[in-house]
C-alpha cells in the first residue's frame, strides 16, 4: 500500500513514484530525464539571447535566456541581432507587465542603429515546403492542424502550404503598431499567461524564453492601460544584452532542446496526453499544443 | 488616417479606438463596459471568500477574493466554509508557487475543525440534468463539448449526462492525496499559468479568483520539488480569511459576474473569437474555452 507523507501529501498533480508501487508507465518528467543524448540538439550560440535585468540580490543581474527562431522570422531575428550588437536594449527597460498576458521590454521610439530594417516583411507564417512536421493529433480552435517543427510549437495549413509559430507560454514576439507595420524588433514581448493564440499569424514571433521566465513573470503588474507602468521608476532596467556567441567560448552558456522528431519526444507527448501517474483517475486522452512545452535543458 | 503615439504605439494587441477611426464592431472590453445591469448577477456574500495575505505596504494585508462554486462542489464548499469559520486557514501560509502551474495554500496536516468531512465525495463532475448550458462551438482536446453554466467555464458530455468545471486561469481547486482521497478543502490551489486541463475531472474545483490574482501570481517561485518553498520562512502567511457574509453589511465587498446566458455575453464571446480591432490582420474565427474569461466586476 502506498503511503503518503510530507511533500507527496501536498501534491495536487505530479506525484513521485514509490519504491513499493506497482510498475507503471513512465511520467513525462521521467521520459525527459531518460532521453538519450541523441534526442537532444545543442542550440547554436548565435541563437541564444541573454537578457540581464536589474534587481538581483546585492545588485547582481538576473538573467533571462531566450532562444531565437531564425527559421521562422529570419529578418526580424537579424534585426534583433543588430539591436543587440548596437547595445540598443541596454538603454531600455521592462515597461509593461499585464497579468495573464504579456511582459514587454525595449523602446521603439529610440533612434535605430545603422542597418536596422525599419519595415521588415510580415513574417507571421512561412512556407510549409521543405519543413518536417511532427503532427499533434489534437482538435484546435485556431489552426487546421498542429504540430512541432524545428523544435517549435506550430499551427499549419496543408492546403495553403503555410506554417506558423503558436503563442504558447514563454513565446517571444515583436511589438508593432497598426498594419502594415510589423515592428522592427526594438520592442519585444513574452507570453506569461494563457496562450493568446488569437495573436497567431497577426504578429511576428521570434523566439521563446528557455531560462528565467519566473523573473519576468513575478514582476509587479503595471497599473496603467494595457499593463504599462504608471511611473517610469517602476520599470526594471535592462543592464546588459548579449548573444551567447558574443561571449568568450569558456563563458558561454550552452542549452539543448529536445528534437521534436525523436522517439523520446513522441513518448513525452503520449505521456502528457495520457497521464498514468497513480494520481490521475481519468487520463485526458488528449493534450493541447501549448500543454506540451518542448523540453529544454542546460547542456550536460 | 489613424496616427499612433505613446502608449498606443507600444500596444501589441489591444488598441484603443481613435476619434478619427472609421466605425467598427465593438471590442470585447467595450461590450463588457456597455452591458446593461440585467446582464450582471450579484454574487451572494456567502460565496465570496476573502483571503488576506501578509506583505502589503507598511504591514497592510493584501486581499485575494475568491468566488466559490457550490453549484458544482457543494460538499467541498461546505467544508471550506467550516474551515473559514474555524479560522483554520489563518494558521497557514502560501507554501507552493510553481511557475506556469499553481499556487497552493493551507495545511491538510493540521487538526480538522469539528464537523469537517474528511472524505467528501468526488465532486469532479455533476449531473447535466437541470442545468442550462451556453454552448461554445470550439473543438477541444479534453472534452466532447464546451460551454458555460451558472457563470462558469465547463466541459460536458451530453451522452453521459455530465458536466464539470474546467481548469482555466484563476480557477481554485482542492489539493488531495492519491485516490480515493478527494481532499478536505484544507489545502487549496489556484491556476496561474496555461490551463492544466488534464486535471479536469481528476480533482474538485471549488471556485475562482476574481480579485487580486496578481498578488499570488507574482510571489517568488518555490525552488524545492513541485514549487514548494525550500525554507518555511519563504512562505507568505495568511493573516485573515472571511466570507463576505461574515462582515457587517456596510463593510462587505460586493462583486458581480456576467450572466453567461445574456446577449451581452454572447456578443462578448463572438468578439473574442473574431477580433475586429484594427490591430488584427487575421481574426482567428474561434476561441478556446479558457480564452473567454467570464467578466466580473465590483458592483457599481
Amino acid at each position: 500500500m502506498v503511503r503518503l507523507t510530507g511533500l507527496a501529501a501536498l501534491a495536487i498533480a505530479v506525484m513521485p513514484r514509490f519504491a513499493d508501487a506497482t510498475p507503471m508507465a513512465p511520467t513525462p518528467v521521467e521520459i525527459v530525464a531518460a532521453a538519450p543524448s541523441g534526442a537532444w540538439q545543442t542550440i547554436p550560440a548565435g541563437e541564444l539571447m541573454l537578457l540581464d535585468l536589474a534587481g538581483g540580490p546585492a545588485g547582481t543581474p538576473r538573467r533571462v535566456t531566450i532562444q531565437l527562431a531564425p527559421g521562422f522570422a529570419p529578418e526580424h531575428v537579424a534585426n534583433i541581432r543588430r539591436l543587440v550588437a548596437a547595445r540598443s536594449f541596454e538603454r531600455t527597460a521592462v515597461a509593461r507587465v499585464q497579468d495573464d498576458y504579456v511582459v514587454q521590454w525595449g523602446d521603439a521610439t529610440q533612434p535605430p542603429p545603422p542597418g536596422l530594417a525599419l519595415h521588415p516583411p510580415a513574417e507571421y507564417q512561412r512556407a510549409l515546403r521543405g519543413l518536417a512536421i511532427t503532427a499533434l493529433a489534437a482538435p484546435d480552435a485556431y489552426a487546421p492542424a498542429l504540430g512541432f517543427a524545428l523544435g517549435w510549437p506550430v499551427g499549419y495549413d496543408r492546403a495553403a502550404g503555410t506554417v506558423w509559430l503558436a503563442h504558447c507560454y514563454g513565446m517571444v514576439g515583436v511589438g508593432r503598431d497598426m498594419p502594415p507595420d510589423t515592428g522592427s524588433g526594438a520592442e519585444l514581448y513574452a507570453v506569461i499567461g494563457q496562450a493568446p493564440r488569437q495573436l497567431d499569424r497577426n504578429i511576428a514571433l521570434v523566439g521563446r524564453i528557455i531560462g528565467g521566465i519566473d523573473i519576468l513573470d513575478t514582476l509587479p503588474r503595471g497599473t496603467a492601460a494595457l499593463g504599462f507602468y504608471a511611473q517610469a521608476g517602476q520599470r526594471t532596467p535592462i543592464l546588459r544584452v548579449r548573444l551567447a556567441s558574443d561571449l568568450p567560448p569558456a563563458g558561454r552558456p550552452s542549452w539543448q532542446v529536445m528534437l521534436t522528431a525523436s522517439p523520446s519526444f513522441a513518448a513525452y507527448v503520449a505521456a502528457r496526453a495520457n497521464r498514468r501517474d497513480p494520481f490521475y483517475v481519468r487520463p485526458a486522452g488528449g493534450v493541447d499544443l501549448c500543454n506540451v512545452p518542448v523540453p529544454v535543458r542546460r547542456a550536460p
